[in-house]
């Protein structure tokens, strides 16, 4: 989950990416290093999950208990035995059935499509069975301005929900975005969670699943191809030849197709006779006359392919010399993921796919979807992945899989309709927690004003991810990165970088989430090497800031039952006041709207636009775009657009680059810096250690 | 199933495009046209499938009756009320549970993995269940040389297995190629058969079936990102810093993974200690020394993208000006899929994936997917794909779709591994009916030297299908092309043009089955303005030429029951003496099986290489690659490399402009003329019609 995005911003130059490889990354706190070894010993715990209607659930009785983690002496002379990586632990639980999973929450049998035993989508006539049912607690899991190495949000995700229904018997559902596979097989390895918080089996999570980033790319390159197709067949013919192809005399009648009377009536033309129209009128049609070198559809593939960030097409002689330079997104940067994510009913996302603007014509006016005649097609390509995929944590609990947005140019959430049908199956007691990409300053600002008003709904509390770690580095810790063993400030005590740190970057990601009016529930992710002075001082400080309570987690090292009391603090956080309000009102001008965060929520004195930003918004308001809510590009790494800068900076003004849009999607998304939008493989990629045996079919090297 | 790779040769020009596009091609002998047009009535009929072991099946009794056609007057008149396109046919019968399917069939459920309620997965630990089952009658469908327009091996095909299972009795298995994405939003649409003899539901089979394709594009992507990436890194690091990278140390310890073993097996190092390698040592170890000149690796997508037959990749300023031409094949012409479609275990293909050749070093030498460190992370994405898809026809008797290579650089064949499952399943008396690419010259060819070697499968029966409109053409009729209307010669009765073309390209097409030592049926499936004495006069001189037999057919009007005739024929059949040979001894030389399939199968005087050919044949003999089968990549509008060579050419000398070679498929591939891997999209391609009704979830313009 953890990625989707998270990488984009931090620059993957030739050198950083050989000192990542230098020595392989502490892939995450989530993933197996000398510090965190867990142990796994079967055994047996019953769970109810309480259908909110019928088909009452049977206890199951899957599951696994899982012992403490054994003190430092005891594991280092036990070493080979008790060293598991978080692809053996997946594969020592043997998840249920997902037929079982189903029944045991309530859904019905025609409401499941199994892909296989593990994993099944789920259909979205849910929603009008459990039309009136009361919708259950919403909880966002946020974070605080992370390391390069992550903080550990999605094991949080997983602990909590495993806490709620396999510990403290209330329904639960997590909500988690499918990863890409570009980085599976790249840098970061799988993204199923970590240790004892893990969505099972995490090989299927993190391979195919369901299919729907495959779909997404087959949609995204439908688009592009019918693009390019267009504009040579525009070049290579006149007005009539153009008009005799597209709407042809079958058996000596000609008929516009739905999606054509659509366009005309775009283009002011109310007629439906072919024959009626003028000449204008027929060029005007015929001709969606587009710029070549404003062309905004990029082609996308879902592998780590750098080469592919610029290139030129076009150059066969087929082509006739019609050559431009384009460039490929990693999938899940598409316009379509980011439109999956947002969309209510199958209709809505129907609606968004023919509403996605590729390039403007010469004549300045924009060009979508559905003036190439795609839209259809693309909703036929996607009508499966609309579903949200059911999987399973390891122990036995239920998560929704759906879209993964990039962080950045998109909004970086799971998707609407996974929360939706999530909320209604935990019921009114029950509890859905879902996970906003990046630090609280992106994901959860973007969580609020863009997914929350797509969606209509409103979220309870905002559980806030924190590490010593972290929080050391925001105090004035040394630096931090990927590949280089951490300095002895971070595995030694030292309560002064910690305060600090508290007192800058957590304080100001709590007041970001009460700037919403949302409680805060800070969850302090622990390490073997944090103190329990540091972890005190966390917690009363976190408190002292605004947080409605502050826990310390241990989920990776012991699954739910590590996570208990965050769970009664994020029960007990829910019944106070909640005032939730959006940032921004959306009318507001375009340049308003991104000043208001930037000042707001990111503490910058001011922003200030490029020429080309400037143009680009004048654009946007005259073409009708200006009501939309803003997506902002910013790097992760800091609450300003300097990922140096630790702590809550103060004092800057925030660049604005470019603004670009998302028509379909829904969103304005300025740039604040150079976006990379497709990572590269390093030296010794992921798949060196990745393989499969034959006979048994066993995965070995994801993790 | 037509599709995969049969528009290859067909040059698509900007001309011809044209053409067909001015009108609605006639997109298929199953196509809707004025001709064809059916009427759903429903009713019902038993049927029983018996298992060839225990979970005996409970006789089906889900299905539908067909009425024969209406006479024409009376179908005239009714036109608006009976004209259905094959996807309303397929939408009318509602399939039973693939659940159901599978049980019938003698499925365990434990060997079923299902996806959604229509189709399946079919584990690979069948075969070992079933080992010592004897197989079925295993039964090819080929055809004569066809029209651009196709003649129907797809439809005669799944009217032969109805009429087996539903009709007769007996069981049988259709065994079918998974259509690309590309045509079915581009030229020619869906590929699931037709009429009254089709896959239901039709839009999964022609969508993302279980996602094959998908696992596919991901595969050879991560192949392509990593020969570029690798490039890169070797040009601007040391072989130090390569090794530092490649092996690096972990707490201090240095060691090679399993693959990186065996690389340095193969380059004859035989050490296992990475501090023991000599500095040269190391640098061979580290340095793949790719010659960018001579990469032979493609990326794929599974989109009509023609912009990208020709690009330069690798412009972004972080890819230090290490710039290349290369292009993108559409996804079912890459080697994988070809892999899939040769490989007869887990092991076999994680083997065929590893030799994969993507290139050449600069000192001659090939490397390999093992050698990128890439081929069990291929392995791994491609684990599911392995296994087959289950689904049914419209009177619900079982289908394998599995595998779909082109049918020109690759073998254009469905999978060996779902012939074997069918076999194992429909048992000693059973039929199981698989289908050849192109015209028997070459699918069947390919059938019997690639496919059969490497299954050790040998066929009983061919089945060659024609039409009297192709005989028509190569008696001499006119040109028949996609977009134009026929000519007169092919809707009027005209015997003599049918005997001329009996005696010329069906005559050599049933010798060449037989040079092979099976039995020939002819197939003539039936069209409404074919003449009983036409149809008489086909199936009398098909068995003056060698046939077993000869029947009309009447599947896509009649479903099944207009193909009893042609199943009692091949039934017979199958009791004929079979004197299964192949057609060169493997260890002939490359040039002498090339020379050996130019005469005896295509009628040349003899063949002649280019230079290049030649080099190429010289350099895979060295390399070792001299004993594997021929893949002919030749035109299938002809026997001869001429495509408008009707009948049976002779006198011709057939030039061999280059020779390819697909190590980890198997096979040495001549080129005979100039391929196309990358079709294009037309001024009004098919998605202009595709749509979703959002509300009914029904998919409309699918065809």
């Amino acid at each position: 989950m953890g990625f989707t995005g998270e990488l984009v911003l931090q620059k993957m130059t030739m050198n950083n990416i050989r000192v990542a490889n230098a020595l392989k990354p502490e892939k995450d706190v989530d993933g197996i290093t000398d510090l965190n070894m867990g142990r796994l010993v079967r055994g047996d715990f019953s769970k109810g999950f309480v259908p909110p209607v019928a088909n009452q659930a049977n206890s199951a009785r899957s599951g696994l208990s899982l012992h403490r983690f054994k003190n430092k002496k005891k594991k280092k002379k036990d070493l080979c035995v008790f060293y598991v990586s978080d692809i053996e632990i997946s594969r020592a639980q043997t998840p249920k059935p997902v037929t079982q999973l189903a029944e045991e929450i309530g859904l019905l049998p025609g409401e499941l499509e199994a892909y296989g035993r593990n994993k099944a989508k789920v259909r979205l006539s849910l929603l009008d069975r459990l039309h009136t049912q009361p919708d259950g607690n919403y909880v966002l899991v946020a974070g605080i301005t992370p390391t390069p190495l992550g903080e550990g949000k999605s094991t949080v995700t997983i602990g909590l929900v495993q806490a709620f229904s396999a510990h403290l018997k209330l329904n639960s559902f997590a909500c988690l975005r499918q990863p890409s596979q570009g980085p599976t097989f790249g840098v970061k390895g799988g993204a199923a969670g970590g240790g004892y918080a893990q969505v099972i089996p995490m090989e299927e999570f993190n391979l195919h699943l369901t299919g729907d980033i495959h779909a997404i790319t087959a949609a995204n390159n439908l688009v592009a191809a019918a693009v390019d197709a267009r504009m040579l067949h525009e070049a290579t013919q006149s007005d009539k030849a153009l008009f005799n192809r597209l709407v042809p005399s079958v058996n000596g009648v000609r008929k516009f197709s739905p999606i054509q009377i659509s366009r005309l009536q775009r283009l002011g033309i109310n007629k439906t006779e072919p024959t009626s129209l003028s000449p204008q009128e027929v060029s005007r049609f015929v001709r969606l006359d587009l710029d070549p070198s404003k062309i905004t559809w990029q082609r996308v593939v879902d592998t780590n392919d750098r080469f592919l960030r610029k290139i030129t097409v076009g150059q066969a002689s087929t082509e006739k010399g019609q050559i431009r330079e384009t460039g490929f997104d990693i999938a899940v940067a598409s316009e379509i993921m980011a439109i999956l994510a947002l969309a209510d009913s199958l209709e809505d996302m129907k609606n968004r796919l023919a509403r996605m603007v590729v390039g403007t014509s010469r004549r300045g006016q924009p060009v979508t979807a559905e003036d190439l005649g795609v839209s259809g097609a693309l909703a036929v390509l996607m009508k499966d992945a609309i579903k949200p995929t059911l999987m399973q944590t390891l122990e036995g609990t239920p998560v929704f899989v759906h879209a993964g947005p990039f962080a950045n140019i998109a909004h970086g959430n799971s998707s609407v309709l996974a929360d939706k049908l999530a909320l209604k199956l935990v019921g009114r007691d029950g509890f859905v927690v879902t996970e906003a990409g990046f630090g609280a300053d992106i994901g959860m600002e973007k969580f609020f004003n863009i997914k929350c008003r797509a969606s209509g709904l409103r979220p309870n509390v905002v559980v806030l991810v924190a590490t010593v770690r972290a929080l050391k580095m925001h105090g004035g810790g040394p630096n931090v990165s990927a590949g280089a063993p951490l300095p002895k400030e971070y595995i030694e005590e030292n309560l002064s970088l910690v305060a600090d740190g508290c007192r800058s970057n957590l304080r100001k990601q709590i007041q970001i989430a009460q700037l919403f009016g949302v409680p805060v529930v800070v969850a302090l992710n622990v390490f073997k090497t944090d103190t329990l002075a540091e972890i005190d001082l966390v917690c009363q400080i976190a408190k002292e800031c605004g947080a409605s309570d502050a826990v310390p987690c241990h989920h990776w090292s012991q699954g739910g039952r590590g996570s208990v009391e965050l769970a009664k603090a994020v029960k007990e956080a829910v019944s106070r006041p909640n005032n939730f309000q959006f940032l921004y009102n959306i009318e507001m001008p375009i340049v308003e709207k991104i000043r208001t965060i930037a000042q707001k929520v990111y503490g910058a004195d001011d922003i200030e636009l490029s020429p080309e930003a400037k143009a680009k918004v004048d654009y946007y308001n005259q073409q009708g775009f200006g009501s939309l809510p803003i997506c902002m590009a910013k790097t992760h790494l800091s609450l300003s657009h300097m990922p140096d800068k630790k702590g809550a900076p103060t004092g800057f003004i925030l660049p604005i680059r470019d603004v670009r849009a998302s028509i379909g999607a829904g969103f304005i998304y300025p740039l604040v810096g150079t976006m990379s939008t497709m990572p590269g493989l390093p030296t010794r990629p992921c798949f060196y250690d990745i393989d499969l045996d034959p006979v048994t079919e066993e995965i070995t090297g994801l993790f």
